[in-house]
């Protein structure tokens, strides 16, 4: 039999990680001949634009390289599979390809989007009697996934948030005027990244001293009052925002944002901290500056988290042994047993129970005012941002791996 | 005899390192008794700030802490000393704290500003018959001081920059869709950290394609040429841009920078990738990003250079052996004797030679067309980007050594 794996979604510093989990732990089987790669995500399985990984992982220092690279080796899509009553024709695409290359598993690495697509391809396969698995491994810098404790690629992210915030706050804090540093971080409909730069405290910081996540209504009144109420205390006021949280147009009446959307229907969002220094400017003497963490906080591997490396090549090792076992329409996940010590089981769940779903962050962990999180959002957050890993350099950069049929045209 | 040392202007990854090379240096002396670290810069000479170094720096551990630790440890300012003909208040001031704690030699670790200071209270002491020594030790990122090689903080800045563009370039190429990532790096009048993500080229990259430095006089009609050319080659284009570059209003007429000064009278720039991708969006279709660098290229110490750091402590340590020997009015600079094998020496040049003058991105390593660099610049770059620090990590998040009383209230 032979196997295919894709990527999907946003780039984060672990999925290739997991890619490395499934190739590995697959070629332990004597029964599984090819291991493909779809590329750009299920638009390869589409186009029939497969590789085989056995002619591209071809050595340790490749398993190495491709570790240590951010976004994704097979390159991502962000197509959203049609439902098949509308459209049958691309489904039976996808099916001609898969029997074309006799795949019976395909694996795919993604979000909440991706597992929608897991959840369609097995409803079609099984109205049809398709022997195919299709298994689900998480993956998101969000977190937002359904049933998983935590998504693969957010260690890494929250690792980068909580070192850049941290190197924010000593380069904010060396004239002696007063100012107000706003950073806006990602997290579309949830906090849990933004949140993550609480982290800090755990080693003595005081900042960021007000954190807003989008679980809660914003206002910009409120927020006016906070940073007043902060710069009473603090010379350096240290703001983190997630770019989710919306500012309400009777308070604010400047459009900020691009208002594009994806072909899942999401906003393209960025531009609340701009927003807000504005608004800062406006009312507040003082010296403002927005930073936005951009895609670097999704991609900056030189700074991944070691435990989130690991977790997701085990994850994605772990989906292989799941379709070995006979199982399909599933989401891997993780399940925290323990915080102290940190101990995680990797499990299955019907993949129904996290496509097109939220895991928002939880109510009880912001405080009142709506400004700052709880003890229990550090202590979530710190087992999943442990340890570094070695890293190959050549001149003085981490060395990527980059595989040049995967890559749009020019790109190689 | 005592001595004192301070930090001014912007922050960077190495100016700890150079105030570690002092007073390590000058703790050799025996006839050094007091190594005085003035708070805020010379706002600490002014306002009797200082702090006796001996009792912060007591351990060899709080040496590694300091040295891995970003920004200013004694705190910075952007204070532009009066002419003595126009405020003689000001230099008796300091004068009276200098003669108070029996100073006689001032070391300033800063940029073109500040060199400005160590000329100008060089002078008045000279003209007064005042007996102490006033050194500059240079630093800035934006590498624009003349006579010295380089600047300490401009490796770790650079190196920064090639390791975050390569994670932006993996992040940018992943979609099959065409796309325009253009990133802003910092550079007020000066172009050689933009120039220093061509360095990637020595690991394969060919991006980023296009390099716009603020030494050429930007256009927007050959800009969006250049964009259309690079697109029939590549897919996904990335864009480098120095914030310094100027658009001209006949061309763009948004007011896309805030238009506000410092002390000095320079302009606090930004926006202007974002105001290009403004552009790009208007007149070609496809996808477009802005990314600001912002603080984090002065500040990602987790990603320095080791070859800065190790510079930065030995320049330091040069100018104590300089003032001893009974110079004054001196700035320290490198001399790069080869560059294969890299060699650099340390030598000193009057004050004056520097103060308020730039030292520009050399015009002949500019392409013709004004949209990319020569290997001249990737040869002269790549030496500096070399190595990389062993971190103290905490919690997972890299160890900050920060000195409470050199801190604005509050933020302790």
């Amino acid at each position: 039999m032979n196997i295919a794996v894709a990527q999907s979604g946003g780039p984060t510093c672990a999925i290739n990680s997991s890619l490395l989990g499934v190739f590995r732990q697959a070629a332990k089987y004597d029964n599984v001949d090819v291991i493909y790669g779809s590329v750009n995500g299920i638009e390869g399985l589409i186009k029939n634009n497969l590789v085989n990984l056995y002619d591209i992982i071809t050595s340790d220092d490749e398993v190495e390289l491709i570790r240590q690279t951010p976004s994704t080796l097979l390159g991502s899509c962000r197509y959203k599979l049609p439902e098949y009553s509308k459209d049958p024709c691309v489904y039976e695409t996808i099916l001609k390809t898969l029997k074309e290359h006799e795949i019976s598993a395909f694996f795919y690495i993604g979000g909440n989007d991706s597992m929608d697509t897991v959840m369609k391809l097995n409803r079609y396969f099984k109205d049809n009697n398709v022997d195919i698995s299709v298994i689900g491994i998480p993956k998101t810098i969000d977190n937002d996934l359904p049933v998983t404790d935590h998504t693969p690629g957010f260690g890494s992210a929250a690792k980068y948030v909580a070192t850049t915030m941290q190197e924010i706050i000593r380069d904010s804090s060396v004239y002696s005027i007063p100012s107000v540093t706003i950073v806006e971080i990602m997290g579309r409909d949830t906090g849990w990244l933004t949140a993550s730069s609480a982290t800090l405290r755990a080693n003595g910081e005081i900042a960021p001293h007000l954190i807003y996540l989008p679980e809660r209504k914003f206002s910009v009144k409120e927020f006016l009052e906070d940073v007043k109420a902060a710069q009473e205390k603090y010379y350096a006021v240290i703001v983190a925002v997630s770019e989710g949280i919306v500012l309400d147009p009777e308070e604010f009446d400047e459009d900020y944002q691009s208002g594009k959307v994806d072909n899942f229907g999401h906003k393209y969002l960025a531009g609340v901290a701009k927003a807000l220094t504005k608004i800062v400017e406006k009312n507040l003497n003082c010296k403002v500056r927005a930073i936005e963490l951009n895609v670097m906080q999704r991609c900056a591997s030189h700074i991944s988290s070691k435990r989130d490396i690991t977790e997701a090549a085990r994850i994605g090792a772990a989906a292989v042994s799941t379709a070995m076992e006979g199982n399909t329409g599933k989401m891997m996940y993780f399940h925290r047993v323990t915080n102290h010590p940190y101990n995680v089981r990797i499990e299955t769940t019907d993949v129904e129970n996290a496509a097109n779903r939220v895991k928002y962050f939880p109510a009880e962990w912001i405080n009142e005012r709506g400004n700052d999180v709880t003890q229990e959002a550090i202590d979530y957050c710190l087992p999943l941002i442990q340890g570094e890993q070695n890293f190959h350099m050549k001149n003085g950069i981490p060395q990527h791996y980059v595989l040049k049929c995967a890559l749009p045209r020019g790109n190689e």
